[in-house]
């Protein structure tokens, strides 16, 4: 992909966002790039590659959202996106004639990258594709984080090399969080970094993606609670959420 | 080796190709190397150190094939690179000023990131080492795929983060692949991509390597058919091959 | 962070020095980071994470020495590029103003990174921080090597890739080594390079860091020997060390 990228725009520089998401794991990319985009400055082009699908019949988007662009199989990886950067993005899905030639089994390479190159380059993205409503996105391909009365039901979408366990619950402005309930275990020790328990404590806190995690300060809270990513996690606030 | 790289060519973009290899298997690295270098354009340098000879009587080459420029412990390392983008590249081994101060078991950090920084500066690879010619260049320390009236043997050559299995056999055009055998098993689903088949079921491909592949739709063929890297590969083609 | 450097200086060239350190190996991270300083040019800045104690009262260091400027937390990390680049350099404590919004347990990002990048834009260090004395930096959290006679007693610090023991014991000029001791086991193999001895041997050989490593040819001491990072090492030389 970078060197597809370097044919077409020789000068762009090019960063290694990500390269450790579960195979497969379209929700694990969607949330990690839709967290990541707005430390990036406006202007960046993010070509993300989780294409379970490649070959088949689903489009590659190009989606114009918080001033940054994004190029993407159309499987939902976008769907995070699109919801916290702006609802009113533009979505756009390739034209046929980019997949003249490619391999049926790495678009990255031989689409996504391409596009993402010329985008970098200043091609226009209505010049690349044609205008899809952003509603017509494919949606978020797993259950979003809902609320019930002080609670709110969420899942471990990524483990990080730590082992902290990362849940997609943001916090509701206002709600302390009480405790956090995963693996059948409940984890009632909020806190506001690692260092404020002891060595080898579980610890709950809201983490720097802005959601909430929980960790086993200088150890792994995945090896220690035996936990997966989707695993479920249910969040109790304090107060009544708002 | 970044660091000796802009500490002699302070503006040269720097890309990471691939640090996956496995631990002295010349043979992959080769069969990465010969198959990316093409994406990336001409002009290009690459510094590639797969080395379980560093510090013994091995040269490091300096290999032009193709428009690009390649760097690497003369071990085998470039014999697909030279078979595929050139029969007449012109090939180089470093001159002995070049190890002058070196470690006996970096030569990546020490001679072949300095020399890649001065070819990427533009300075001749005449200027840095003494010709040889290319048919001297250590030969591929692997056996390469043979064909056998409708059979190709070759071998499992890249195992990659999926556990899919790239093979080394490249279908000959005009021959439709019918099944594969490895690790005693026959593979007999041919298809266009992962898509085709129902999730689980083993594929058989032609990958973005432009060699067979087999592989789980949605999971590891690695680990369902216990194969690792070297395992031998048959194809069985349709038509008899040119 | 990559993001976050580049949002506040969009023309600065990155490059990932290392992702491997073990997590909360801050004795590591300072070696790997004070071995591969010097081969970067002067100018560079570093910026290093490894934080278990990210969100309590320890600061973030800005550190001049040796013409290359490191932003780190103070938790040791920085103490051997200070003994081995310069005992004169100048150190600065981050002003409460670089914390402010910040995130509680990812300071790389949101404060590290943004001090990385406004220094690599020329900002001067004191006006983003408060001037220390570099004696009053966090000390190396690990015990250092020393010597005891003939003896020299350090630790495993690093294991790589291919299984490799780096150990932090530099042999002294003129003084040959003749064995090591580590998992309570002799290594009397010192040779300049694996090549020197046959595959499957345990060698013992002045490794590229520039201190004393035990490796297998063509396979991996750490397995080989069941040893982690942090074992103990002792090392034999053959001259009373000067």
């Amino acid at each position: 992909m970078k060197g597809a990228i370097l044919s077409r725009a020789p000068a762009v520089p090019i960063v290694d966002l990500c390269h450790e998401v579960e195979p497969q794991a379209i929700d694990e990319a969607g949330f990690l790039l839709a967290s990541a985009a707005t430390s990036f400055p406006e202007g960046t082009v993010f070509a993300a590659v989780v294409d379970p699908g490649v070959g088949s019949a689903r489009a590659i988007a190009i989606l114009e959202a918080g001033g940054r662009t994004f190029v993407a199989p159309d499987n939902g990886l976008l769907a995070l996106v699109l919801a916290r950067l702006s609802g009113e993005g533009r979505a756009f899905h390739a034209g046929a004639e980019h997949y003249r030639g490619a391999s049926a089994t790495f678009h990255g390479r031989d689409v996504i990258a391409p596009l993402a190159a010329r985008l970098a380059q200043g091609e226009p993205a209505d010049a690349l594709g044609r205008p899809v409503a952003t509603a017509t996105l494919a949606p978020h391909p797993a259950p979003l984080p809902r609320r019930a009365g002080p609670r709110a039901i969420g899942r471990v979408v990524h483990i990080d090399r730590f082992g902290d366990l990362v849940s997609d619950v943001a916090p509701p402005p206002g709600a302390a969080v009480r405790s956090a309930r995963l693996a059948g275990r409940e984890v009632a020790r909020p806190a506001r970094t690692y260092a404020d328990v002891e060595p080898g404590a579980l610890v709950l806190y809201e983490g720097s993606f802005g959601t909430l995690e929980v960790a086993v300060r200088d150890g792994s809270a995945a090896r220690a609670l035996g936990v997966a990513r989707g695993a479920a996690f249910e969040a109790l606030f304090e107060d009544p959420m708002p």
